[in-house]
């Protein structure tokens, strides 16, 4: 199945290749980025997001070969991910002796492999007829979730939220499940409790910024909500987290967007007081069940 | 206090005149209707809504003088709005030996002070220091209960969700109240919950389109989401209805709008699968109080 944000950013020789997810769905375009401030410009402007920051991440360390450097700039930018972890993940392969490249090679040709067996594990919890809500992009995880639930013999219908301010449920997971030919229907965040309240939807699934051993997760603003009303209407909620997961994310200082972000539909500006905060915590009692990225 | 929203809809000699509401927050621009069709169209394009039909609808039966043959026309046009029962009323009025045109005079110069009265009543249920989260547009209504807040020594900043996918809130709430200085920050449908797990909201303020005798009442999608959550966290949520309420919503058919609408912000237009029904219908036992307009 044509699935281009499952790896939206890719290297080759001393070039990184960035999909510019703020163009989708009207356009597949690819971001050159040969330096540490070009990356920094993709990252800032949210050119990639979510596991195509830590495909980022990764390939900015091979280019510029530093890693620490890297951490602490794309921390920086975007104070809700854990560029740290990420940081000595890569210094701990890279003390196998291996140099920087190597190392990121082998953690990428490892991660779609890994994806994969992450939404087997999911499939097999999933109702037979599974109508499927979910809210903004798991990165092309969803059509892999998809090919895995036909090869059990289940049907899937994905009921994407739109994902307010910034879209992501319109602009890349609708577009994404439509380029793959798979059945979505998309919807205004505001009208998930009605269609749980109705029985349409009998899981959510939802990806995972930062989650902690506890079961915690930070994701998108809007999983928190959809977590507490999945738990009022006794739907099960899946978060697909990371593996190990992480001892504390209480302190995270969850990132303020730029209201840009939530008038971009307007042409001009002149609205002064608005709150964005990017990010929000589900505490572990909302999720039923967390579907860990590991061997 | 400016409040333009609170009389969308005036008619001078044979003219209405309607504030085109798809306008704003941009231009303050009124729309001429001489005819039937002409209020059609100015209905259909959602040109107006709510209390904004209302008035509509009564000076549309003024100018053509023709009450059942205007109800059946709006009727089919917006399904969720009862204009049977504003028939009704109107007929019963004419009864008393009065023409439409006076009828309708008669009506709308009670209106304003009946707001202005059933504001009072809700502004003292309201806590010292108001956090008031609301949805859609009251037509208003919230300026005028800033201003009964006011009287009584109470503060309040309202937060004002922004409505997916029309964005009444952000084009028409948040608008009118910049406009009158009060107080007031908008945010994304899907950061609610987080607001008021937060304990940043100490009460939810909404409209109602309809209601019934046991408290039910249909609203704008999203309504249902704010009142069950509103409910989980014990934040006191109020409705202002009608008087006296219907015996009966719950047949009524939830009028599903034309899915350009969710795409609005987009040039064009290339996804075919989108559910919006325009309402939702919040049960009685998640509403704290439902303030009344009467007498």
């Amino acid at each position: 199945m044509y699935n281009p944000l499952a790896f939206p950013v890719r290297m080759e020789n001393n070039t990184i290749y960035v999909l510019d997810e703020t163009q989708l769905p009207f356009k597949e375009a690819y971001i050159t980025v040969k330096s540490l401030d070009e990356a920094l410009e993709v990252l800032g402007k949210m050119k990639t997001r979510a596991f195509g920051q830590v495909l980022l991440f990764f390939y900015t360390c091979a280019l510029v070969r530093e890693i620490d450097k890297t951490a602490m700039a794309f921390k920086k930018i975007r104070p809700t991910f854990d560029f740290f972890r990420l940081a000595e993940i890569l210094k701990k392969a890279c003390g196998q002796n291996l140099d920087i490249k190597q190392a990121v090679n082998g953690f990428v040709q490892g991660f779609e492999e890994k994806r994969k067996k992450r939404v087997k594990k999911l499939a097999k919890l999933l109702p037979a007829e599974a109508r499927i809500l979910t809210i903004c992009n798991l990165n092309g995880e969803l059509v892999y979730l998809y090919s895995a639930l036909k090869e059990i013999g289940k049907e899937a219908i994905f009921f994407v939220s739109e994902t307010r301010p910034y879209l992501q449920g319109t602009r890349l997971t609708f577009w994404e499940l439509n380029k793959a030919h798979i059945p979505a229907k998309l919807i205004c965040d505001n009208q998930a409790a009605i269609l749980m309240k109705d029985g349409q939807i009998n899981c959510v699934i939802t990806g995972a910024d930062r989650s902690n051993k506890k079961g915690d997760i930070i994701n998108k603003i809007g999983t928190y909500a959809l977590a507490r009303l999945a738990h009022y209407f006794k739907i099960p909620f899946y978060a697909l987290t990371q593996y190990p997961r992480e001892i504390d994310i209480e302190n995270i200082e969850i990132e303020q967007r730029p209201e840009e972000e939530v008038f971009m539909w307007l042409k001009k500006r002149d609205f002064p007081e608005t709150i964005y905060p990017a990010f929000d915590i589900t505490p572990a009692k909302y999720i039923s069940g967390w579907i860990e990225i590991c061997d």
